[in-house]
This record gives structure tokens, C-alpha cells and sequence, in this order.
């Protein structure tokens, strides 16, 4: 099987050899952003909105990213050269090079790398059995709707709910639910759909938003409210969404079973729509 | 003139090759460590405590950076091969390169990159001039004692101050200022300095401890106390440290001068011995 191919600043290079200045100001001050879209059987799912927000996420740090057709054209590109398939299509733009120094030259041209892994599905039986989350406190700085690569926290985070036995770690700052350190977060409460509104706390979830219109579609409510970790642990169900998590059941929060123990009628309700949408 | 040399990941390679895998973690998720050490005619200043911070910040972020007497051979056989002189030595520890996960693999081995480019201090004008600083709202994360490279808050900030012809941007979280951008604050209210005391919001920088060293050895007394922004407006003077800007005067704040406008007496003299300790 031959090498992965990735994008390197205009370039399609073997992966083993994809290599940046040690002066990317990615790399020396997380002054970058990124996305991650799902490609399904060759199709990449809502490819555009994941270039729009990146976009808006350079706007955001003041990061001149222009040209986003010819990107969704490289990255098709990419993704030809390795085959198409199912896979996760990883796109950052940081902020290019340049001797060290906090401040940042105009004329600075971005970096943009993209790779195009094969992607990894969830096993079923995880979906069926539903994923364990645990909660702690949200330090991360107050833009998370920026989709940047300062992921320090988040990283720190998703390693903390990992040692602990955990799917997803969920943020709660001033005693209410931000999102995942990579997820938005739903609850359900009887027959109704509860996820916290869009602040500048919370990163504006592509699935998220998908998953809303689905809910609405079926004719199911959904109120975007703030949510207390109290009323996370008595919800009737929880579940995660995002691009590679897709719609994941959580049944059990810091160790509470969270409803009957079992992946909610609603959430698996909603992944099979999802799926058909993805798929579809 | 012949191109710098730098250090990756235990090799010496000259500055325009030296690249790192677009797989390292610190391109992707910011998750890293640093220092910056000067070097004075030839002598590093307090390596040993910079290399000591660098290992207090790996462990905050549990990242296995072992080999400290190691890594400062490396770092001075780095200065020998620049030919010594006046030197900015930046030391970037990041988790080691692997495919893009938020987890991190247990064995994964740190990778370190230093450079040693020419330090390029701040001309005698600006000092006996003073700067301007402006204030903002910080929106960091929680853990500002950790020395990491998810640094993308201080960069718009001291590009903010910048494009407001400030030097720096001095945070203020509810009400109280933390720190600057890249420097520790100081305010003299009469004959005594005050600094806010080392929470998890502020570096504990070495600068400014050896400035509160010189101080008390020289009798003006110390407080580390929380500083409003209203107390920082009116203070007699006000400076910031730093290892690159030694002990700098603020003349005005927000548009505010600050006590006559001109560099206070305190900073000057702290200033002149901090660069006799420095040369020393």
C-alpha cells in the first residue's frame, strides 16, 4: 500500500516527508485554526460550511485566508490522490512563518496543510452500549467559538476522561455545561431536546446545528438553553455530536446513570437519521 | 555572514532546513512548553532557572521531558556554534509528533527545537522615554502559570496594543489586572512596589522575581496584592519585566498618564541594576 498523500502550503507531498518551518507561527504560538470534515464513501458531508466556518474562524484572529475555492478544489485534489473513500479530511491554516515575535506581520501569507486519513467509524457495539462522559471545569479562554489550534485544554481534557475510563470530558463553567473538549453536548428531557445556545463559550457545531434540523424535521422541540451540570445528571438521556463522533449516546456522567443506563430512544433516533443523511 | 544554526530534536541544522513533521502536537493542538533566555555577552542568564520553569510547565501538562543537564549541553553547545554574544535562547519542548488525536500516547517521546537568534535589544531612547501600555479584558485560560505555546490570546492582544501605538496589552480579569502579554507589571505607590501576588492567572516570571530580589536588597519594600485597574491608573509609576524587556517604564495607560508622564525613578533604578546583575 503506498504512503498517504498530504498538502503542504500548495503542495502534495508523501506524508513521511511533510514537514514545517520550525518558525510557523503555528507552531510557536498556536496562531492557527482548523477543521475537520467527514468524507463518506468519496462524499465529503457539508464541506463547504466546514470552509465557511474556517473563514470566519481566521476573520476571528484577524488571519487574511483567502481563496476558498481553490482550497475545496485542493482538497478534492487530496482526496482523489489517496483514493477517496471514508475519510477525515483535516484542514488548518495557521499563520505562515516568520522570525519569532508575538506581534504579527501583515503581509504574512497563511500555511495550510490538509491531510485525508482513512477514517476510523466508531465500532457499532460502542454506539449500542452508549459511552461513559465525566465533567470538570472549563479553563479554556473565553473564544471557543473560534475553531483554533491553542488546544491545550482540550487536549488535557479528552487525556483526563481517557485515564478515567471516559468517552468525552464535559466542560462546565460557572456550574453550567459549555460543550465536550471536542463535542457539543444535547440532553433530553421528556420528548424534548435541550443544548446550550451559542455563545462565545461554546464552538457553533456543524452536527450540532444538523442535528437540530433533524430534531425539528421529526417534530421534535429543541430549546436552546443553559444547562446545569444538576440538570445534565437527571436528564432523560445525553448524547455527543460532532464531524467523527457523529451523534454518540452518553450513559453515564461522573459515574450517574443517566436515564435507564442505556442509549436513548432519542439519540439512537437521531443517529439513524444521521446516518441516512450522511449517507444518503 | 553565515546562516544561524538551530537545534531539532537533537540535531543541529542550519535555519532554512530545519522543519518540523506537520504531525508534531505542538502544530496541531498548540501543546507545548517554552522559555526564553538571554544571553549576554556570552552568558546566559539564569539558564538553570528557565530550565527548571520549562520543566515545572512539562509536568502541568504531564509531557516526560527528562534530561535537563542534557538539553542545557545542547543549548550552549547551540550558543558556541552562533559564536556567543548577546542572544534571545528560545527552548520549545513540544509532545512529540503522532497521527492527530486530542489523547496523547503514553510513550511518545518530547520533541525540542531552540534557536538562538541575535538578541536585538530595545534602544536607550525608548526606556528613558517610557511606553504606552493599553488594557484589556483577559480572556485566557485558567492555567497562565503554565509556559505553553497556546499562546493565540497574547498574540491578538499584543497586536492589539500594537496597533494602538502601545507597547503592551496589560490583562485586567474582573476588575484586577494579571499580567501583561509577555510581561509581569509592577505599580510604585510612594516609596514601595506592588505586583500581583502568583495565582494561577500569571507567570511566575524570573524576571520578576529577581526584580523583587533587587528591590528588597535595596530596601524598598515589596507587596504582592491584587491591583485593580482604577489603583494601576493612578499609581506613581508603573513598569513591566520580562526577559527580553528587562525592566521597562509605562508612561501612560489607556491614554492615562501615569504619575508625571515621564519614567519613574524606582523603574530607572531598577533598571540599572538589573543590567549590572545581568552583566555582571
Amino acid at each position: 500500500m503506498s504512503e498517504p498523500v498530504v498538502y503542504v502550503d500548495g503542495r502534495f507531498v508523501e506524508c513521511s516527508r511533510a514537514a514545517v518551518s520550525i518558525e510557523d507561527r503555528g507552531y510557536q504560538f498556536g496562531d492557527g485554526v482548523y477543521e475537520v470534515a467527514r468524507v463518506y464513501d468519496g462524499r465529503p458531508f457539508k464541506m463547504r460550511e466546514h470552509l465557511d466556518r474556517l473563514a470566519r474562524s481566521a476573520r476571528a484572529i484577524r488571519m487574511d485566508l483567502r481563496g476558498l475555492d481553490s482550497l475545496e478544489r485542493d482538497a478534492l485534489e487530496l482526496l482523489h490522490l489517496n483514493g477517496w473513500g471514508n475519510r477525515d479530511l483535516y484542514i488548518q491554516a495557521t499563520r505562515g512563518a516568520c522570525p519569532r515575535s508575538h506581534c504579527f506581520p501583515r503581509d504574512l501569507e497563511p500555511v495550510v496543510v490538509m491531510t485525508a486519513r482513512e477514517a476510523h467509524p466508531y465500532p457499532p457495539a460502542l454506539r449500542r452500549q452508549g459511552v461513559a462522559a465525566i465533567t470538570l471545569s472549563d479553563d479554556r479562554w473565553a473564544r471557543c467559538y473560534i475553531k483554533s489550534i491553542s488546544l491545550l485544554s482540550n487536549v488535557l481534557a479528552k487525556q483526563k476522561a481517557r485515564d478515567e475510563g471516559a468517552f468525552e470530558a464535559i466542560y462546565i463553567r460557572d456550574g453550567f455545561m459549555s460543550e465536550g473538549s471536542s463535542t457539543n453536548v444535547f440532553i433530553v428531557e421528556g420528548d424534548s431536546l435541550v443544548t446550550p445556545p451559542l455563545t462565545n463559550y461554546i464552538l457553533p457545531g456543524i452536527t450540532r446545528a444538523t442535528v437540530i434540523g433533524l430534531a425539528t424535521g421529526c417534530g421534535i422541540p429543541v430549546a436552546e438553553e443553559s444547562v446545569s451540570r444538576e440538570r445534565l445528571l437527571v436528564a432523560d438521556e445525553v448524547f455527543l455530536t460532532g464531524t467523527t463522533t457523529e451523534v454518540m449516546p452518553v450513559v453515564t456522567v461522573d459515574g450517574v446513570r443517566i436515564g435507564c443506563g442505556a442509549p436513548g430512544r432519542t439519540a439512537l433516533r437521531l443517529f439513524e437519521q444521521y446516518m441516512r443523511l450522511v449517507t444518503g
